[in-house]
């Protein structure tokens, strides 16, 4: 390929990448503004783990894990030998990896997008989860289930041979976390005072709804080089037809959120607004390069009704999960995946058994090892902190200090 | 166009959605900053609405009322039917924008624009406008008159042909915006306490300074996407000479309207700092890419002092504009449009006549228009909210919840 | 040079450039999170004033001061006549600098970096001092200080020649700046309350952790451009590399403060991890092109420790540096400088020799520059407010308004 599309490509990818990393700014907020106060530090806390500690575990194994290199003899990704690395073949500058972009700017990408899986999850477990706890499994799923799962599909594995489509990650991202989140949210149990003395669900005060807000629109934005640098390349009419199919899918699983609530609760709700959008994100995420504006439009609206019945549903479930990161990361992730074989260029029946399959592959795998590692640190050390230090907050129990003044 | 070239203009152009697109926290976070606690979900909700029923909206109809095609036969906008589109000719790729970039890039950078029109009314319709009303309003506003007014100009219209010159809307956005606030502010009344017994006005707290300024900055960043991306091309000289001009402007806006404050109000006054940098900016919108530093300077010089005069004024006429938006986007739009005829390449009397020419054909359109809805709004539904629901906020009788914990 | 490689060379620069402006609103939610609510509206104004009158003096004299021109006859930066261009030769476009971008970015991205030396001293003396002797501060340092010691490395000056090497400013933006925050805080004093009376440092409350976290994770972003952009092209293997090792060295510096400061304090210490973060990215800057992904994890571990080690000894000298500027910029911007001399490409005894009579260089001249500023400020108009104004607060006595409702 000629020098100068190589540099435009890698410039592209290279936004796409802070964008994404700037996702870590929208998860913080926006778990930090839906939860409450005395929580806030701790939740920072756990998001700065995991975006510097998910890229060192990253560069560490994760990424050759995730592609274990394509072809014999290549500059392949086998020759990334993370910290290992000194001086490779022809100093610095070790080649380009197929899209036309370097290796080392297809290694930021890829670990970008590895630490979400686990910020996902963080949101979750928010209020109660020990925070030396949350570090060993951030370690555990980021270090090894996430590349693991990854390298079945993106780093040509047996799902790619099978034929899943999986544009950015509805389920190897997504899915990834939602399982995480649903198995760890299970074993934790709910927040003191969730649920009443009936089992009925209580609503524990947002405390900050202009970062829980701010961190949706900082997330859409990253949405733009989540799902625009998922082309890798700068294609000009995949990643600008994605972006279109993006935004379109964000806006109506917004406005379907927030009509569906108002028509059930006879409320304008922001909160199902926010998730709506976020859902919609989700949602298009599998399948972004191959959809039309109506498609989008279509998965959208379904996204937000779906997210607004979730949040409902793992409520009565007795669940607790403070962000509805299960409803919009795991339950809207499961329908962007299936979306593939109903929406757009390549649906069909076939598609859609291939896709529903390879969701429930996943879903075993991500189920097992969350709970494996969960389990283990129940076992062992514990999972959840004491009931006086959640009362009183985990700023003040793990950190010993305030979020402000 | 060759491809690279084509690649790269269209890379850039995606940037510049982005970070228009990133405006709408910057609108939110200003507004909600300014304005006081007991309005924030109101008037985040409405910023969700704008940024997503807008989007909406202009994929239904308002990409093509505003660029209703230019040649017989070719690949051009009327083909781009909105949600219509099922499989365009040639598959979902179907050709290139004038300015070498995709349609798909052409429709999403148009409509982050579209949606910038109606968030500027929003802020000053803040704290006591019927949510549905806003919401009527906007869909309207931003489905109709905003297209409409575009396409007089970059839809290669009648303003377009008399010589009407508007680099990136000082007056075709933020005027268009900045008359629907005044006639919205107009019709709708001040919000209670704003002027004591003897029709002084009185200074409402604003709640989160932080927020506001931050608004700004985030303001600032998304003119790099507005100005820089209006060049439709990524030109290497014209994009960077609009940057520098648009940051200059934006430099000298936020200088002498706090030298210019503090010799007024003996203070230095941080709202106004603010208000000037936004002014400057709106003032160097009209002709970013036709002046030299030393005319941006000026341009936003002037512009500044503009801002803390039209703030009294606005406040004598009895007017409440609860974050400026009338003095930053409609005062200041019209002395950018003007300064188009004073400073840079074009300058000269009769230009100065065309601009003048426009403005007023655009105010008149524009008055009438946001006249009529709002009329009829008010006249069926209502435009403003029970004084009750005033005094407890907008959050707690329309969202039942709080911004805080 | 082609035309298209200089178009996306110049699309990167002008990313970068914006990823530096917003630095400043990383810069600002630091300052206002670290120091107390009192204070806020005063920090906002004095960041204002150092982006704005930064970017003003950077074109009055600034960038000519520091790129003195390089070769007789050519389109050379001393005819970039800051305000006094009105038509330069061929137009507005008046060529390409070395690096195959236009003249326009170059000045920007430049203007950008000069605003951040004053900003890391508005850290440093937020509380106390006086709002205009610290504009008066800003103005000397920004326009005159900075650029001259910018011209002896990136001017092609003496310590060019001597083979000094800071890729993107350890020592020539952010020691600069520290050296500037040492000295403030030097003859400025400590706030009220620092330390009690056997001169025991005492924790002054952070008003707002969810926004100082935020700044830097906005710093981290805008590292991306600091770095990214100080390659000065878009050549794909070096800025790639670049942002590789930059986040590398950002998230080492994280994880070892924050373990660290748990050995030595027993407790998880959020503000440590922020700092550790921001001293690993300060760390890797004058190398982040020269290091391998194995030596940047070197630099911000050491990086990590420095920090804590550095806060600690600042507190027993008795100085009172609010945000940790000192340990962060400047210690840290020392030990990043020295360490291009021990890991990477270049590194060697001589080498290391060099550095650090480089940094002993700029200590010197900037030690005395400031020491002459603050010393005549503090001589004539003063440096620090009054203990009344200091108590209740600068928003209040300084600006007659407060940061929330």
């Amino acid at each position: 390929m000629e020098i100068t599309i190589l540099t435009v490509n890698n410039v592209w990818m290279m936004v796409c990448t802070a964008l994404v990393f700037f996702m870590h700014l929208g998860f913080s907020f926006l778990e930090i503004g839906l939860t409450q106060k005395k929580n806030t530090v701790n939740i920072l806390f756990k998001n700065f783990f995991v975006i510097t500690a998910g890229l060192l575990m990253y560069a560490l194994g994760g990424f050759n894990l995730m592609y274990p290199g394509f072809e014999e003899g290549s500059a392949g990704i086998l020759k990334f030998a993370g910290f290992g690395i000194t001086a490779p073949e022809g100093g610095m500058g070790f080649g380009y990896a197929d899209g036309g972009y370097t290796w080392w700017t297809d290694f930021l990408f890829q670990g970008m997008f590895a630490a979400t899986a686990a910020t996902i999850v963080s949101g979750a477990v928010a209020g109660r989860i020990k925070l030396t706890s949350f570090m060993l499994f951030t370690i555990l799923y980021v270090g090894l289930a996430y590349p693991i799962v990854g390298s079945w599909k993106w780093g040509g594995g047996f799902l790619d041979t099978m034929g899943f489509y999986d544009f950015a990650g509805s389920t190897l991202v997504h899915s990834v976390g939602g399982w995480g989140a649903l198995v760890g949210i299970y074993l934790l149990g709910a927040r003191i005072g969730k649920f009443d003395e009936n089992g009925k669900p209580r609503v524990l005060p947002a405390s900050n709804i202009p970062l829980a807000a701010s961190g949706v629109l900082i997330l859409w934005l990253g949405w733009f080089g989540f799902n625009g640098g998922s082309v890798l390349s700068a294609d000009p009419t995949l990643t600008s037809l994605t972006l279109v199919t993006t935004c379109i899918a964000a806006a109506a699983g917004g406005i379907s959120s927030a009509i569906f609530a108002n028509i059930l609760y006879k409320k304008y709700d922001l909160t199902m607004y926010m998730n709506g959008i976020l859902g919609g994100l989700v949602g298009i995420t599998a399948g972004a390069d191959q959809m039309s504006p109506t498609d989008a439009v279509w998965i959208g609206l379904i996204a937000g009704i779906i997210i607004v019945l979730s949040v409902a549903f793992i409520d009565k479930l007795k669940l607790d999960d403070p962000v509805g990161a299960v409803s919009v990361h795991l339950i809207c992730g499961i329908w962007g995946t299936l979306a593939v074989g109903i929406f757009g260029e390549i649906a069909g029946l076939g598609q859609f058994m291939i896709q529903l399959k390879s969701i429930l592959i996943v879903a075993v795998f991500c189920i097992i090892s969350a709970f494996i590692i969960f389990f283990t640190i129940k076992s062992t050390i514990g999972l959840r902190v004491e009931k006086e230090e959640e009362a009183k907050g985990l700023d003040l129990s793990e950190h010993g200090m305030q979020a402000y003044e």
